[in-house]
């Protein structure tokens, strides 16, 4: 293993550099996995020098879970010049993608990292919210009112998307486009269930909304 | 705080006996704050003899975290004697009872005990996955083609009531009939988004299959 070449850098840098450094090496290994030791003989550093930039292995691990949750958040922006269902499909897409290349990082942020470390747990959920505040978003571009409970149903169906995928990705038994039309389908069926509209909206949405061919 | 009485018991005895106090505890604090300390000194025995009948405190935390699994299970089994959507409303019923009753313990096995360590993880999975299996029975009831993907739908499901059930005790919006109705409604929902089946049926399911008065 070649260690990187030293190059002058300020703290800050040095830091956002090592976080980025962490993202990287948690594409094949679980965050807990991710030693101080690793790191620094990734980064051509002394174990001792990591300690310059972060107080605790903690922090670390807590740095790089929020740079790969934001770096999942950046990846999957739905694209909101598109039509609602294709903007829903668009990002969706992007979800099972970024799964599919970093399956180890993202069920140790999404199962893993839900543990009692409060920090994480908030990066955790933030990242949820972001997610179905999105889905709310384009949910009231399709003209639905979001009631209490319809809201509660968004929030559910991120952790329904996100068992799916993890799932999905271990076994494959049926091709990606299957997978990403369940899903896509899915968000109106469970906001739709959880609401008092007339169920013909919903069977308009299952039905007819197929994504535009552009 | 008065310790409990000696009793002499078999080791079997008193290993159970131990579990279920560990149970019972945690209905009011998270499995990592189990603390041997707080379990001897409730069980009236002394640390030193907590560990003649558990190996280590990781031992007794997954005995614990086994044990409180079970009891959901067993206390949200469906009644499989009634109509099928029924058995489901009933279920889903006793499950938000049980999380209800048991907010902080739920809470710790579903996000905080899903950790690194591969026997908690199994015991989460395999809780999920008894869920799955008592939904994937009574779908089969209802007289549905069960594809590959909607028993990952199924599984999802699994995922999203947590989720609700969860986020729904947190904040209460609106009252638990109404959470416990889109909760049922959700199933055939996503079950159907998953299927090629006409949407027609899902209709029916949404609009007629109300549970019935007996």
């Amino acid at each position: 293993m070649t260690a990187t070449k030293r190059v002058r850098l300020s703290p800050e840098a040095r830091r956002a550099q090592l976080i980025e450094l962490g993202v990287e090496l948690l594409a094949t290994r679980r965050l807990d996995e991710l030693s101080v030791e690793l790191i620094a003989q990734s980064a051509g550093i002394s174990r001792g020098l990591l300690f310059h930039y972060f107080s605790s292995k903690q922090e670390f691990h807590t740095e790089v879970a929020r740079a790969a949750a934001a770096e999942m958040i950046r990846r999957t922006e739905p694209d909101t010049s598109r039509p609602p269902v294709e903007a829903l499909r668009g990002a969706l897409s992007a979800f099972i993608d970024y799964v599919e290349e970093n399956p180890d990082n993202y069920k140790s942020l999404v199962r893993g990292a839900a543990s009692a470390d409060l920090e994480m747990r908030a990066i955790f959920d933030n990242t949820r919210a972001t997610m179905a505040q999105r889905v709310i978003d384009v949910i009231a571009q399709l003209g639905f009112e979001l009631s209490d409970r319809a809201d509660l149903a968004v929030h559910g169906w991120v952790a329904y998307v996100e068992e799916c995928v993890i799932r999905w990705i271990d076994s494959r038994r049926f091709d990606r486009e299957q997978l990403l039309e369940m899903l896509t389908k899915s968000l109106p069926a469970v906001a739709l269930s959880a609401s008092d509209d007339e169920v013909g909206t919903l069977v308009s949405i299952l039905t007819d909304q197929k994504p535009i061919e552009q």
